[in-house]
């Protein structure tokens, strides 16, 4: 890789390869030339170059001739012979495995290929036996008495498919990246306790990203068991072939009321929508260019490798960076600024609002990845950029209605998913019209694919009612959040506060430094097996080395006592594995924001007033005791309400039809009262 | 795009552009300088070339001088003047209506920066105004007046994202491509029958992917009602984080066992498995040449697109064109031949064995594409692969061994879908357990994305499990596409047949060749409103123009009743719009297959004795009134084969947990005993 680098570092003084994208170097160096294998692309290109290809022929032919010397010398006949070698019957492994006569070979097979490309390159088309030249290392005895015999033996074999395979498994393991999946089944009815692979085994889950636990919300799933009987399992087609339902089209519409837009896109997976929308966009616009922060998701990072658009990687955050970068180019140009309103594995958070008075100075598209947040941030859960004017967004409650020059209102393109706090499947996009449209109708990703399930879907949009509806579940996430982070710095575990510039404060990530592979590892082992606690390593390349961590997720679900005996935990398997608390890192000057922070300083997103902690409106912690009561009465849900929540499987067309009334699905009894709702949270763990 | 053929042709010519891929270049050419936004990226660089840069100022320089001296004549002014125009108050706008005027500023422009774009180049760094120089056009008045008052404005403004949109939807318009989703909701109790965005609007079903009526199957729903009890609703994160359970660990296996292979791997589709498995192996393997069927779908184009291997497409099911191309690569290189078992917009069927034959002889992996064939073909569902050895599968039964040199033993690489035949959501790939292995590892469109959920995995493991148990619904639905058949041919409807060489046979898919896009959606339309049928017209780009067509998808659940329907509306609404068949196509010579191809010597995949018609064992065609028989009963259920058949919940684990004995759901009974399965087809429609 060294020598890639160089030849990237050199490119911009060729008038030609200076033009050349990096990836397309890469590609041409690290593939072999398929006519002739021991030359990589790039080298091949390399002999027509007037100045370079003799240089490379006349060098390779000395270094041929070098080797072949070495291997001619009687001294390595001897060693031949020590070694037990029967000359005579020396197979071509045998040759492999003496380094003079290989390199030899390859060494003159190089020189010859070389010769033979530039050759054919001024019309003489004949290429000549590679062996059979001047070049051929002359005083080594296997050459003659083998390798003439066989000239185009390697390449009369095919590629070992299952040794390359192997060999990139290996890779994985060198380098402590390879994964082992842990088998964790989260009960419905034991939020948040898993069973592993034996049923009876049960742990508390502390990484999961059902972040509210709507995974297991009665609305959601009784949503589903309905929409189950009446419509089935899959699809059964494309959005265009058969597979565009009264319930996909509600859900697109919620999805546009939440971010109060003009329209909305679901899509198989978030990943999918980043990488469908940015690789339509970046491909689209002429002259594109993507201004892509440092920490974005891989999906995004895929939609730009996906597309013909120009990125431009700006340092996380930084807004002066970020404003250096998009001033080199001309306002007509297009541009698209692709960050995330909370970055997953550090907590820190995008300065949405400064990024739109970039975005509108110099002419860009805003692309917002709200993966993270939606649900969990703002009054309604549309996100952080719907936080970011709490009180007006309050004061509009559930209408659509947009509020210009809002943060929200000002960000172009929104991406969510259904997957995390939605506790659901499938991803989105939500903005213009014309925009969603166009998407709709361009990017391969949307249009070939089967469409998400009916119930999913219904589930789906009854969970974002929910949670339009109910404020308590995100003030109680971001208060055990609070209650755990403060417990960890008590006792001097080293939670990662973001350190990146323009960061308004942290969120409900609470990621805890081991800083190496192996300990993080341990570390999450020793959790599971001594304490049932199942928390998942963060390694490379997920974080930067040196970097690893502990990821929480603190739900509104988990106890008091739950949140103690995870902070008791920790603390011991800190002290068992010797991992460093924040005095040892503020020792070693800090690291990750660990002891360069001051956690004093660090404002949270959520206020105290949005918590509800001023005028003792915030809902309390609970205890164990108290599971059960994670109802629907917690909820405050009166029947008029529930049976609103139910609405996603009650378009106008539907209530008409009655398909509801005294319906009696597929052994699963009518559900007229709220009081017939079972409550998900059965007993105390 | 003419100009950039002519690059593209000699590109050879020039020693580095020569090694540079088209996309790339293409980029290059249709991507604006950001710095000098007259001129393309490829302009740019050629600034920098010694021979070609002097020669590309000059020539500008001379058309430049030319436009300046036109805009100058006094004819010009007089048209102007007589226009209307007052040369006073000519804004920007008016002169760029100007063509003369127009033309010139652009010429100017684009000497100036390709002057400049060589001067930077020579280390001279400030660029000067491009218009304050000698070749401005020196005697047209606009310019004089106006434009060197505001010499920076055209870059002030910003691109005009929403303006792009409207064009882009609008040539989607103009080409007939533009796209109106139907609102299609498949009513499980009334299989195939949907309704409309109004619930009282039913119409029959006859294009949907659920081929076998899979996503209204008792077992499925059942199986699926549990598990959301049990487990909620999403997985809560991906395969690495808290999202991987026993129920996706035993769906691989299923999957794994049915195609016999190693190990299997499961996707959000099988559009991101193929896009996420011919990219990642397309870029591991050096030098890797991915050898493509022409009528591949969208998904494995993009996966190849994706990767940095060279893509080398092949004629449709064309062995000789795939062995020219093939023999042109050392047998050393890795290749991939990339192919489908049945091809879903015609219907031919791909050869697999002789593909297979190639691939040994050339060193290449196969990649075959069962989507359209699993669940349908082989005596297990295992695909088309598994149909290629009937006796030999029949006789191994649903055990795992491998049957040593059968066609689907010697398949390297098998993907399928979930969201079809088996009627759920999700695709996969199966294959050796380092490949498997190696795409888990390194694939981001895997990697980092949440797991499909628990209830819609088990749900896809059960119907599986089912059809795997019963060859029926395989049976009744190729002998109801032989019904449909025969009886359009009967009234010389146009059933397009495969034409590709090769072909061993038809499959069930039943395009019908409308030759037209508008008649194609108008026909699609009138069979929706005047006769109840639903089915999608499939215009171009999914089919060639002209090659326009109705695609049926025929299930063993249609009635005997619903197919005389359907064959009776087709035929009234051929004559009500004066659509042609197979006769007037045989007038012209034929199109896609039709009036080409005898029918009578179409053999047909599923032979008379697989069917069971000649020992009297195949499946009756339902008649409406038997609707209700489609239930356990007919499927030869037992008790044991059902509990069976609930195998995808109860692995060992969780039989020792106990979690089903008893059990009683969220409102959702116990369900022990096989007669208290309800029946999910309940009555006639």
């Amino acid at each position: 890789m060294d020598k890639l680098s160089n030849i990237l570092k050199f490119r911009a003084q060729c008038p030609f390869l200076g033009g050349t994208k990096t990836s397309t170097i890469r590609s041409l160096y690290t593939r072999a030339s398929p006519q002739y294998p021991t030359l990589n692309h790039l080298t091949e290109k390399a002999t027509g170059c007037p100045v370079m290809g003799p240089v490379l022929t006349t060098r390779s032919r000395q270094i041929a001739a070098n080797y072949a010397s070495v291997a001619g010398n009687v001294d390595v006949k001897k060693i031949h012979e020590e070694n037990g070698v029967d000359l005579q019957d020396a197979s071509t492994a045998d040759i492999q495995r003496c380094p003079h006569a290989s390199a030899a070979l390859t060494a003159a097979r190089m020189a010859q290929e070389l010769a033979s490309a530039q050759t054919q390159r001024s019309k003489v088309t004949k290429p000549t036996n590679p062996l059979a030249t001047s070049t051929k290392p002359a005083g080594c005895p296997f050459h003659q008495a083998k390798t003439e015999a066989k000239p185009t033996q390697p390449k009369e074999e095919g590629f070992d498919y299952e040794k390359f395979y192997g060999e990139e498994l290996d890779k994985k393991r060198a380098d402590n990246s390879y994964r082992y999946f842990n088998n964790i089944n989260r009960m419905a009815q034991k939020f948040p306790l898993a069973h592993t692979g034996k049923v009876t085994d049960q742990v508390e889950v502390w990484c999961a990203n059902d972040y509210l636990g709507m995974g297991n919300n009665p609305v959601v799933l009784e949503t589903m068991h309905r929409t189950l009987d009446i419509y089935g399992h899959g699809a059964g087609g494309t959005r265009n072939i058969a597979g565009n339902t009264a319930m996909h089209l509600a859900l697109e519409d919620e999805l546009a009321a939440l971010h109060r837009k003009d329209g909305a896109l679901v899509f198989s997976s978030c990943y999918v929508a980043n990488d469908a929308t940015l690789a339509t966009l970046g491909t689209k616009f002429p002259g594109c260019i993507i201004f892509s922060d440092k920490m974005n998701h891989a999906s995004m990072i895929q939609g730009m490798r996906h597309s013909t658009a120009k990125r431009v990687i700006f340092e996380h955050n930084n807004l002066e960076d970020l404003e250096q970068k998009l001033a080199q180019y001309p306002k007509s140009t297009p541009k698209i600024i692709a960050f995330e309103s909370v970055y997953s594995m550090c907590g820190s958070i995008g300065p949405i609002k400064d990024i739109c008075d970039l975005a509108e100075r110099y002419g860009a598209l805003t692309f917002l990845d709200e993966v993270h947040a939606v649900g969990m941030y703002g009054p309604t859960g549309a996100g952080v950029a719907e936080h970011l004017d709490f009180d007006a967004y309050m004061l509009a409650g559930k209408t659509r209605e947009r509020i210009p020059r809002s943060v929200m209102d000002r960000v172009d393109i929104i991406t969510g998913t259904l997957g995390k706090a939605y506790g659901a499947i499938g991803g989105y996009i939500a903005g213009s019209s014309d925009f969603v449209d166009v998407i709709r109708s361009y990017a391969p990703g949307f249009i070939f694919t089967t469409s998400l399930p009916p119930s999913n879907v219904a589930g789906a949009r009854a969970s974002i009612s929910y949670q339009k509806e109910y404020i308590g579940d995100r003030q109680l996430k971001q208060i055990n959040v609070r209650n755990v982070k403060s417990k960890f710095l008590a006792k001097d575990i080293p939670v990662v506060f973001s350190f990146a510039q323009f960061s308004p404060g942290p969120s409900h990530i609470v990621p805890v430094l081991v800083g190496d592979p192996m300990l993080a590892k341990t570390a999450s082992d020793t959790l599971l097996t001594n304490h049932g606690i199942y928390v998942q390593a963060i390694n490379y390349p997920t974080v930067a080395r040196g970097e690893e961590r502990l990821r929480f997720t603190v739900t509104p679900r988990h106890t008091l006592e739950q949140m103690e005996h995870l902070v008791s935990a920790v603390d011991q398997v800190f002290t068992q594995l010797k991992i460093k608390r924040v005095q040892d890192w503020k020792a070693e000057g800090g690291r990750a924001g660990v002891g360069m922070i001051d956690p004093e300083t660090v404002t949270p997103i959520w206020t105290d007033k949005q918590l509800g902690l001023l005028d003792g409106t915030a809902p309390k912690m609970l205890r164990n005791s108290e599971k059960g009561i994670v109802d629907a009465r917690a909820v405050g849900l009166t029947r008029e309400k529930f049976n609103n929540l139910l609405g996603p499987l009650m378009t106008a067309g539907m209530k008409t039809g009655g398909v509801f009334n005294g319906h009696v699905g597929l052994g699963h009894p009518s559900t007229n009262t709220l009081d017939q709702i079972p409550i998900a949270v059965a007993a105390a763990a």
